[in-house]
């Protein structure tokens, strides 16, 4: 791509982002608004209705201060912890940015523009040629310049490694603190039994009654069974079981039940609203071959998804596209078009086709056997980021026949060589995409158009005293893997193209302001994973991280200094090393709370008078919201009296 | 290798076997060397003194009859369950290398026998020839006989997976049954607890003491502080802790303890005369680290063995060493020393150097910060599997230069291809080493060489009333990695060269009757896994069986039939989720216990008179031999009337 296709995308994006911004400050001063922009303050009934003046025509930037000043205290208690979660992976971004952006633009770039390995290049006629001169490649073969490079590397990814053993330390005493702090909640007492043994002549309430009578006697408190009528015949097989403190139901779950581990399986139940119910009555063997068939599944979309990848890339390559069709020629030859046609649209095709692959990963998810939406969410999130990662990124960089691609990727010794040579390669087409997918997509979340164009559709229809009016949630699944592609891109490119940092930079500053307006007007927290999401952040960064190593040793390769290439080798292996320790370290925080959590959170509770109200709900939280016949039975000899305190 | 040396190594081998055999059954009748023949007995003083009369001159078979006897369950009561899994071990094995023995020598050789690939081999002239003619390089390329062999691998994986699916289900059950019909034992109401927070002010004692008051007040029984006294100053910070039930302290194994999960970290205590001492002491951070550091020196150690694996290389390539030292040329070129000199002599010298490995990995397991001898062994066992397979077969296989070697293995698409050319070449090479390692060190196993000749020396010093005589353990960490690659050796070779089936048929019928012999008469069990060695051994099957089916693809894709060798895709595939299967299914048996069984097991003991005494004793089981200070607390309140029933 020609330096004037990027500015001509640059340009229109700016203008779209700057349009974005003026339509959403007029508009969501428009009381009719309300639910399009302020949904939140909608649903708890606090939006004020103002009178007509002339201000509410006028764009006025002061939403933008009211976005900047909660505290994340504030913004915990508003969305929870996984919204904090994704505002930290945001301003992490930002901080290991403005870092890279000072290094890559001020010393990195001056050092690539003065090399002159790509001579046919003139200066002077700048705007009309290739953005290549400002990256890695102009640098000279063998020149000791490379070493700076070198020690950009090493310093970026001691400061990143620094970065995310904070974070990760302080995303799990949030989680600590989290829980310490939060009410007696149904979840926390009740646990998902499945793959119950059924024996004749005994009702499946009765058996799981007495396997919890007598094994967890001094703890169980009640049961519920869920049953899901088919056409054939009623299954049952899963069953809520509530117990008298968290310390109880932690026990049961991280103890195997039975001798035979595909029996009595327990899982965390979900939050009552979390619950997500066709795969309860499953029996171990069925949801693992579900798994094994959603991972093929998976493989296979994302091999598909390489057609679509490669007609993007025909659009890149214009020749290639006049060839297809001569009649498009005097067209295409016109300079505006072409510029068009090289450097925005192939961006927004593929936004188009990528909005397809959430709402596909969320299905896929969905039948994978998962027990609550939240969960389903966050591994949609994590299929997404992989999905991304590969079509975007690989498939674009190695724009090829298919065929070579896979037997490409069985010889990685050539990898890091041949990374070294298709990366840099695709600069200009992914600032292009930092624009386009970055900028406009980020900014038109804040005009939200297409809830917008639904609610003027349906206003005349819509009477505004019958329905309850809910907060949208937000899709974590979707703008997660975003912000860590974009990542991604930013730290392999640091080394390679230091020009897309600053345009980075201005997609973390328009997503950090842009998502906390979100957050406290828009999107309302329905369940939550407690900030699971940040294991996924920390392997995306480490993962990228080590994927930069390997660019970098094969650029050194390349740029024949074998001693920076072999240098480079300990710090992929010490990233890795890192990487294991905090696993070692911080993950069992984020899939269960240590003894010493819920014993005392217990007693606390045991001092709490409104307990006992709490239990005889909780009897009843999971029942279905249908009527349908519903098995509970209750373990009634200790019910009015729970002893709360661990035994 | 031609076949008269093979013959010359059988010859002198089969001679060593029938010596060893005749030997022992002469040694074992003198008296004088119970100790060294059945040391178990002498142990538990069952030895009769015989007279003297002709008979005990004379080699007898009887003793193989008695060693046939005992069933299985004799074999659990007298040397305990991991014995029992070694026996499987061979059995399995027996079974798969009958059928594979029965496919190979009456299908397979024939076939491979009739092709003509090898045309300048003549018939006639065999015994000074290659082995190649019966070797699957000998089918003519593309010829539709080729299939025999395909069918051949899938019956052989069929057969096999569901073998070791029955062996899984069969041992796991037995472990558990091991388990139930088990007498109270220390280590099964103990944890160790190290990493344990210190505070100024108050000693380890009361900490520990502190805790387990506050959080498990009502199954804490006891705790013993570890000491270690070093040059510069005490060193407490690890603790054996005992409860009064063993669900008590499985739950606290089970739970994170503390919101820190590097602090009040549990470990299964081992059984007490089990302990390893030297890293009780040691924090998270320093295990950690220790663990690493093992693994970097075991990847070394496996790198710098290719020097003595090529010096024997050299030797099989007699030309090689007649440039090399041109004065033995006229010595070499005599027959017989030639073929003592390819045939027999790199075996030998491969098996001496192999000894070194079982030591050195017990060293370096016993440094990764173990607490039980039985866990430093089974460690030590998966690090000379690890080492034999790579070092013995990968390296003979491939001799050339370490560094081709290494660009090869970053050719993971050549993979095949180079397995299938290199493999069948070394046929002879294994034949040699089964019928050297296999047969003449399993048959000295017997005779028990240096026992018998330390004994021999020391025997006009010692005394025999002094000491007391300890029956010597068995070395599981060197004879399941042995027999798992003669496993390796046979399921590779099924299908390359058949003619090796024979002889492992022979080496595993010795080793079932010699093994058998010795774990009655030899080797007491001291401490044992309770059967953790079976996944170890499962895990090394499938990793033969995935091994064999990468050569298979490439020796079909090399004779020119790429039908096969994408119709043999789907089995490793196969394999592969059949071994999750099992891994999910049977695994968590080998790590835990379930709730169940626990709980049963605590309220039969409820009902047993003696367990007063056992806590009794329980709360100075772990004191160290030697007189040391040593803190214990227990929890007064209760002790006198435990509360075994979980609470």
């Amino acid at each position: 791509m020609i330096v004037s296709a990027l500015l001509t995308s640059v340009g229109i994006n700016f203008g779209l982002c700057v349009l974005f911004f003026a339509l959403y400050s007029v508009l969501r001063k428009q009381p009719g608004n309300c639910n399009i922009y302020v949904p939140r303050l909608v649903a708890e009934d606090k939006s004020r209705t103002s009178y007509f003046n002339i201000g509410r025509l006028l764009p006025t930037p002061e939403w933008m201060g009211r976005a900047w000043q909660p505290s994340e205290d504030e913004l915990l208690s508003s969305s929870g912890l996984d919204a904090v979660v994704f505002m930290r992976t945001i301003t992490f971004s930002l901080k290991v940015f403005s870092l890279a952006g000072i290094i890559g633009v001020f010393i990195l770039l001056p050092v690539n523009c003065t090399g002159n390995q790509l001579r046919d290049i003139n200066f002077a006629n700048l705007t009309n040629n290739s953005l290549d001169v400002f990256t890695i490649s102009n640098v000279n073969n063998g020149s000791k310049r490379l070493w700076i490079h070198f020690c950009a590397v090493y310093v970026l990814t001691i400061f990143m490694c620094y970065l995310l053993y904070y974070e990760y330390k302080h995303v799990s005493s949030k989680r600590i603190a989290y829980f310490n702090s939060s009410k007696p909640q149904p979840h926390q007492f009740t646990i998902l039994v499945h793959s119950i043994p059924v024996s004749a002549g005994s009702s499946i309430s009765n058996i799981v009654k007495n396997f919890f009578m007598e094994y967890h006697p001094s703890t169980y408190l009640s049961h519920l069974v869920v049953h899901k009528a088919s056409k054939f015949r009623d299954h049952f097989q899963a069953a809520f079981v509530s117990f008298k403190s968290r310390y109880g139901a932690a026990m049961v779950l991280h103890m195997q039940q039975s001798d035979n581990s595909t029996e009595w399986v327990t899982e965390q139940a979900p939050e009552p609203h979390d619950v997500y119910r066709p795969f309860f009555s499953s029996f171990f063997m069925r949801k693992w071959i579900l798994k094994l068939v959603v991972i093929v599944a998976c493989l296979l979309l994302t091999i598909l998804f390489f057609i679509p990848v490669l007609i993007v890339q025909g659009l890149s390559n214009l020749n290639q596209l006049e060839i297809l069709f001569p009649c498009l020629k005097s067209f295409l030859s016109m300079a505006f078009v072409s510029q068009i046609v090289t450097g925005y649209l192939p961006n927004l095709l593929l936004q188009l086709f990528l909005k397809l692959a959430p709402p596909v990963m969320m299905f896929l998810s969905s039948i994978q056997g998962f027990i609550s939406y939240s969960e389903i969410k966050r591994s949609a999130c994590k299929k997404v980021i992989w999905f991304i990662i590969w079509n975007i990124f690989v498939a674009n960089v190695f724009s090829g026949s298919v065929f070579n691609q896979l037997s490409f990727f069985l010889e990685p010794k050539n990898l890091p060589a041949r990374l070294a040579v298709a990366v840099p390669a695709q600069a200009s087409f992914f600032i292009a995409y930092v624009v386009t997918s970055g900028w406009t997509s980020t900014s038109s979340e804040l005009v939200r158009l297409i809830p917008l164009i639904c609610s003027l559709i349906k206003k005349p229809f819509a009477d505004p005293t019958t329905d309850k009016f809910e907060a949208p949630t937000f899709s974590y699944h979707w703008d997660i893997p975003r912000v860590l592609f974009f990542s991604l891109l930013g730290i392999i490119y640091f080394l390679l193209a230091p020009l897309i940092l600053p345009f980075l930079l201005v997609y973390f500053c328009l997503g950090y302001i842009i998502y906390r307006n979100q957050f406290i007007y828009v999107y309302a927290p329905k369940y939550e994973t407690g900030g699971k999401y940040w294991p996924i952040v920390h392997n995306s960064m480490i993962y990228s991280l080590v994927l930069m190593h390997a660019i970098a040793v094969g650029i050194f390769t390349l740029k024949k200094l074998r001693l920076a290439s072999s240098l480079m080798f300990p710090l992929p292996v010490m990233t890795l090393i890192f990487n294991a320790y905090c696993r070692t370290r911080f993950l069992p925080t984020f899939t269960t709370f240590s003894a010493q959590s819920l014993i005392n959170k217990d007693r606390d509770d045991n001092n709490d008078p409104e307990m006992a109200e709490f239990f005889s709900k909780l009897v009843s939280a999971y029942e279905e919201p249908t009527p349908s016949p519903i098995d509970h039975s209750t373990n009634s000899d200790s019910q009015t009296s729970p002893l709360l305190t661990p035994v």
